[in-house]
């Protein structure tokens, strides 16, 4: 705060005095770098359109008066009814979109609803880490206590590719978490940053400690229309797990349009109405005209073979980008689900006495990783440690996010620079 | 809460066991009134679309592939832009766009930000009665407490219609409610429901207790391009009130597009860091391609005659609508900005024993008129105790709230309808 200003204009704690995140710091690095222009694979966004029969339906709605105005703060019943038609199948019942559904400003103002409706202060929540990093601030925000307990990556990570499956929940950390206090877990399959689509098994194991200990499950579900393995959601279990479990689902992810701030919450009544509620208090209602879009999307996906179509392209970018990574002879761990492939670096040695900026050589190797890929390849990825906490950071330090979501050619583009490394590289 | 759940389920306070709400009480009465459609002048949406430069700045904006993505967390760098050299001239300097304009998800989740940004658990704030409803939810989410301070409605209201101006603040009350606690300020001009645009010297008064306290003034100027005589924003009154001051703004009204949940707060850098800071938590960014469309929209109103068309277009839907107040002999306080009339109903006299359902038997006078409007002659309007705590809401039980935002042939059913008044109104 600038000095001479009053006192009492200092803000909330919730606020003040975060460090720097790491899409500013990857942003800036970006700016910075003398290869222009980067390829950037660090943030999850797409490098190419929604399909046309959505972008049709977005433009035809805007010529719709009540498609430009005020929403039900619940969403627009025709994609409410759309989301519960698409996730019967998976329930094997029909969904009730009056009450089983409500529409959000993208997942994440739904998961923070989701919070706000549920999270007294002090209650606590468990998340797993490598954490999408919002959670953080949105259980914070409502007053929660965050519980951390960490997957753990391949032992052999550093010297061989192997599946995502391979990174593991212990499930005595996980029991030991939960505590009398423990209001909610949050769950994320597929998973951001490490691409594991959790087992049947995996579910069943975590789904019955909640009901064993009354835990409200939060399943972020956002890349399930993602997958290259079964994919189960943990909802369709049981009954009694159901019954403790909202899905969080999003327009982004699933029709490549990040910027349209759709997301959904699916679950019992008795859960939706304070999500709700608490979407209610914090945005009122959601866009409108996008709405009706993603209702179009929903009802039309199958005909026009968007979900197979959507999956095959994925799993197409993903190998063909991990290619130079086979090629320079660095294990990543390969994606069961998502857009995100996670690569161990350790094999790169970094120059020494490499001049990195203070705040970044201040943070684990593997930000020093990015800001050289940044400088000296070209390419950005995100550092994968800034979503752990720092005891826990050391197990991802090795690590780097790539996202595959982007044009081919760009991945090429990427292939291409990325092959610079080869010089670096220690066997 | 079923029973038979577990016990810990339970939603958190903020979300729980709160009384109907006016909205669904007055939308279930209109599904379940013998008289349909009814003619909808409750909420205050726009019954008709956005011009078409601006729909077609949207449509063009869905075939560009950066707008169908994540936008910065502050907002499109072309809409901050657009804002910053719209709201420049009432400054009478150049605004930054990168430090003091951010873009949020309506005026609403940006008011919301602004209280996450400041409020502490146990601060205070000041709002006067009525108040738009949602300050309410979003101060309490933020741990803060209300102060109420009561607009008071025209002392000669029930038997004359006057100017909107002639509600008026106490301001020895208002001194009195601002205490070493007291953190922010809510203002709302023009206003909602009064149709009040404050005066100069009356935001000179409000201005000079701010600086003299040092609470920050939250100015919510969403009807900031409907004015029917000068308006002042209290932000340009001197620099000292400006360093305290955000000023809110909406799309969603200055565009006739409240779906498309676009919305800006604008203010120093010191307090507009803070805000943003809180808005990224909250919904990460803003829906992309309708933020585009929004800079075109700034960027060609004024050529296009946009802003003075809306002034022009508004009062005259006033002025055709409030005729028919005039031939009951209804008074009303004469809006000199915004798109609600109030409307004093005490001439009208409710027929004994008529059959209001609980819910709406135990609420003042104005739920009950409302309940027989929309039962006896098709009208749905908003009753302003809504707006009120319990001990001030006499001071509006004699009101309704109209939004004349609909088409022109809309107000004339209206009008017709609401002629059907005559009969239970006394002299
Ligand atoms: C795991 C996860 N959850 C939620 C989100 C947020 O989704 P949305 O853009 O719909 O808010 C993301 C976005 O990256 C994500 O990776
Ligand atoms: C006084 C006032 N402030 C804020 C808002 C919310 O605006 P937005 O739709 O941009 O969230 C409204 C909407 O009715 C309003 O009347």
């Amino acid at each position: 705060m600038a000095t001479g200003l009053p006192a009492k204009l200092k803000p909330a704690a919730r606020v003040a005095g975060q460090r720097q995140d790491v899409w500013s710091i990857v942003n800036e690095a970006a700016a910075a770098s003398p290869k222009q222009p980067i390829v950037n694979m660090g943030q999850g966004f797409f490098g190419y359109n929604p399909p046309p029969f959505i972008i049709a339906a977005a433009k035809s709605a805007l010529d719709r008066v009540d498609c430009n105005q005020y929403s039900p703060t619940k969403g627009r019943p025709r994609l409410k009814k759309a989301i519960a038609d698409a996730y019967s199948p998976f329930w094997g019942r029909k969904l009730d979109p009056e009450t089983e559904v409500t529409i959000t400003t993208g997942a994440n103002e739904g998961m923070l609803s989701a919070f706000m409706a549920f999270i007294e202060p002090g209650d606590e929540v468990v998340i797993f880490e490598p954490f999408f990093d919002q959670y953080i601030s949105n259980i914070e925000m409502a007053g929660g206590k965050i519980v951390y307990v960490p997957m753990h990556p391949p032992q052999d990570g550093a010297t061989k590719t192997s599946s995502a499956a391979e990174w593991t929940v212990d499930f005595n950390e996980l029991e030991k978490a939960i505590t009398p206090t423990t209001k909610m877990i949050v769950l994320n399959t597929p998973h951001n940053p490490v691409g594991k689509v959790y087992s049947k098994e995996e579910l069943q194991r975590i789904g019955d400690l909640c009901v064993k200990h009354e835990v409200i499950i939060l399943s972020d579900e956002v890349y399930d229309r993602l997958y290259y393995v079964p994919f189960t959601r943990i909802a369709t279990l049981s009954p009694e797990i159901e019954q403790l479990t909202i899905t969080v689902g999003s327009a982004g992810k699933n029709f490549y349009a990040t910027g349209w701030r759709v997301g959904w919450l699916v679950g019992p009544a008795h859960l939706i109405q304070y999500v709700s509620a608490a979407h209610t208090r914090i945005c009122y209602s959601s866009v409108s005209p996008l709405q009706e879009a993603c209702a179009v999307g929903f009802e039309q996906a199958e005909s026009e073979g968007f979900w197979d179509e959507t999956v095959k392209e994925m799993k197409g970018k993903m190998t063909r980008f991990n290619e130079v990574w086979d090629e320079l002879g660095l294990p990543y761990s390969d994606p069961e689900g998502g857009y995100f492939v996670m690569v161990n670096t350790k094999k790169i040695k970094l120059p020494e006495n490499y001049p990195f900026p203070p705040h970044v050589a201040s943070r684990p190797r593997d930000f020093k990783l990015a800001w050289f890929l940044i400088h000296e390849v070209g390419v950005a990825a995100i550092p994968p440690t800034e979503f752990y906490t720092e005891p826990n950071a050391w197990l991802a330090e090795d690590y780097m996010r790539f996202a595959v979501c982007k044009e081919d050619e760009v991945l090429e583009t990427a292939k291409e620079r990325l092959r610079g490394l080869k010089k670096y590289i220690q066997e």
